[in-house]
C-alpha cells in the first residue's frame, strides 16, 4: 500500500502570511501521495466582525446563521482556499481548492435540532473517496476547506478538524493514511503558555485525566478526539504539529490509542 | 465531434435569487455536453462598498487594488461559485467549481503597465482544456469563475466574458462549440429601455455602426468583440439570451460574422 499524509492546517498558520508560507515549503516537501484540509482560523469571525454581523456562541458552539455561511462560504472556499492554490502552484504542486459541495465531495446533514439549533452546520455523512483517489493517482494535490453541502442546493459549515479525520477514514482501504493537525504551536502542550511543554506522546487514557486537570480543553478537545477516532478506524498514525509538519525542528505529540 | 454549450452567467441573473434558479432549471435542461462560466453581477462592488473600501475607475475600467482582489476572489470563488455548485447538485448535475488557479486551469499574465495601471487584473495566457475535456468527459459540469492566476503565487481578475470565450476557443478541437452569454435582458437591445427591441442578428459591420450611434454601449462593446472573436477562432454559434438560454420563451441576439 502507497503512503498518503493527510495535513490539516489550523490556527494562525493561516492569518500569518510569512508562518503559512514558511508551512506551505513544508507540506511541499513531503514526499508522499498528499492532501491539504483547511479552516479559516479567526478569519471567519473578523470577517463578521466588519460586516457587522452578530456572532452567537452557545457552550462554545458557533450558531451559523444564512449570513454566517455566506461569509465562512466567502472566506473559506474563497479567499482562503485560492490562496493556498495559488501559492502552492508557485512552489510546483499541482493542486486544486475543493469545497465539500464540488463532485460532490462530502456530503453533509445539518446538525439534528435537540436542544440547541446550529444553524447551517452540517455533520459529515458520506465522503467521495473514489473522486478523490482519481484526482490523488493522477498527481494533483487536493485542497479542501470544510463547506460541505446536503445534496438539496444547502451549503453547510462544519468543522475541519473532523473532515480531516473523516477524509482520512475514507482513504484507509487504499493507503497507509498519516494524519497530521498542524497549528501555530508545537504539538499538544501541557502549560498552554509554553511552547516547550509538548506532550511527546498522548496516550488514550491518559487523554481524559488531561481533560479533567483542564490541561488539554476548548478547540484542543474535539480534534483529539476526531484523532483518537481515526486511530481506531484505521488511520496509521495522528500527529498535532506546529507549521514544521514532517520535519524535527520543532516538537510535536504523536496521538497513540496505546495505553500508557 | 460532440457538441458543447458554454454558458456565460452574468449580470442580475447572478444577484436574483429567483431569476437565478429559474435559468439554473434551464441550463440543467440543455442535452448536450455543457459547462457555466460566471462573473460577480454588482457582488464585488457592493461587498467592497460594505468594506468601506474605495472603488476606483478609470476609463470605465476597474483598477483592481489587493484589497479589491480580495474581495473579489471571496464573492466570486467562494460564495458564488459554490451556491450555483450546491444548486447544480440539487438539479442532479455533477457541477464542480473552479477558479483559474485550481489545477492550473486558466493561467493569466498581470496586464502590462501602459498608461494605466490596472492593479490585480489579468489577461488570459493559457487554458488547460486538457483538465478540462476530462472533467467534461467523466459526466462533470465545471462551473468556472473569473479569478485566475499567473502561477507564482499571484491571483488576478480576470473579465469574465473573456474567459467564456477563450474556454470556447481552446475547446474548438474537440467538440462543436456553442456559446451562449446570458444575462438578465433579451439578447443585445436596440434600446436599452424596450426589452421587445432585441437585435435578432447582429452582424459584424453593423456592429461599429451601432457602436458609433451609441446603440451598443458599456459593457456590450467588450462582450460582442469577444464573440466575433470567438467566431473568428472556430466557435459554432454565438448567442446573447435572457435567462431562457437555448429555449424560445424570450427573445435572443444571435451573434454572426457574415455580413449583412
Amino acid at each position: 500500500m502507497n503512503e498518503i499524509t493527510i495535513v490539516k492546517l489550523g490556527g494562525k498558520l493561516i492569518e500569518d502570511e510569512s508562518m503559512l508560507d514558511e508551512f506551505l515549503v513544508n507540506f511541499s516537501k513531503i514526499k508522499s501521495r498528499k492532501l491539504l484540509i483547511h479552516g479559516g482560523g479567526n478569519l471567519v469571525t473578523e470577517m463578521c466582525q466588519k460586516l457587522n454581523l452578530d456572532i452567537q456562541i452557545k457552550d462554545g458552539r458557533r450558531i451559523t446563521s444564512d449570513k454566517d455561511l455566506d461569509v465562512a462560504t466567502m472566506i473559506l472556499a474563497g479567499s482562503i482556499n485560492k490562496k493556498l492554490v495559488s501559492k502552492l502552484h508557485f512552489l510546483k504542486l499541482n493542486s486544486i481548492g475543493l469545497s465539500g459541495a464540488d463532485a460532490n465531495l462530502i456530503k453533509a446533514v445539518k446538525r439534528p435540532v435537540r436542544d440547541i439549533d446550529y444553524g447551517k452546520v452540517g455533520d459529515v455523512k458520506e465522503i467521495n473517496s473514489v473522486f478523490l483517489k482519481n484526482l490523488i493517482e493522477n498527481k494533483y494535490v487536493p485542497v479542501i476547506c470544510s463547506i460541505t453541502h446536503d445534496g438539496n442546493g444547502q451549503l453547510l459549515n462544519t468543522n475541519a478538524d473532523t473532515i480531516a479525520s473523516e477524509i482520512a477514514i475514507s482513504l484507509t482501504n487504499t493507503y497507509k493514511v498519516n494524519l497530521i493537525y498542524s497549528y501555530e504551536r508545537n504539538g499538544v502542550l501541557e502549560n498552554v503558555d509554553d511552547d516547550r511543554s509538548t506532550i511527546i506522546k498522548l496516550y488514550k487514557n491518559n487523554f481524559t485525566n488531561y481533560i479533567n486537570l483542564k490541561v488539554i480543553s476548548n478547540g484542543m478537545i474535539p480534534k483529539l478526539k476526531n484523532s483518537f477516532y481515526a486511530l481506531e478506524k484505521g488511520v496509521q498514525s495522528v500527529k498535532v504539529t506546529g507549521k514544521s509538519i514532517t520535519s524535527s525542528d520543532e516538537k510535536y505529540t504523536i496521538i497513540t490509542n496505546d495505553k500508557y
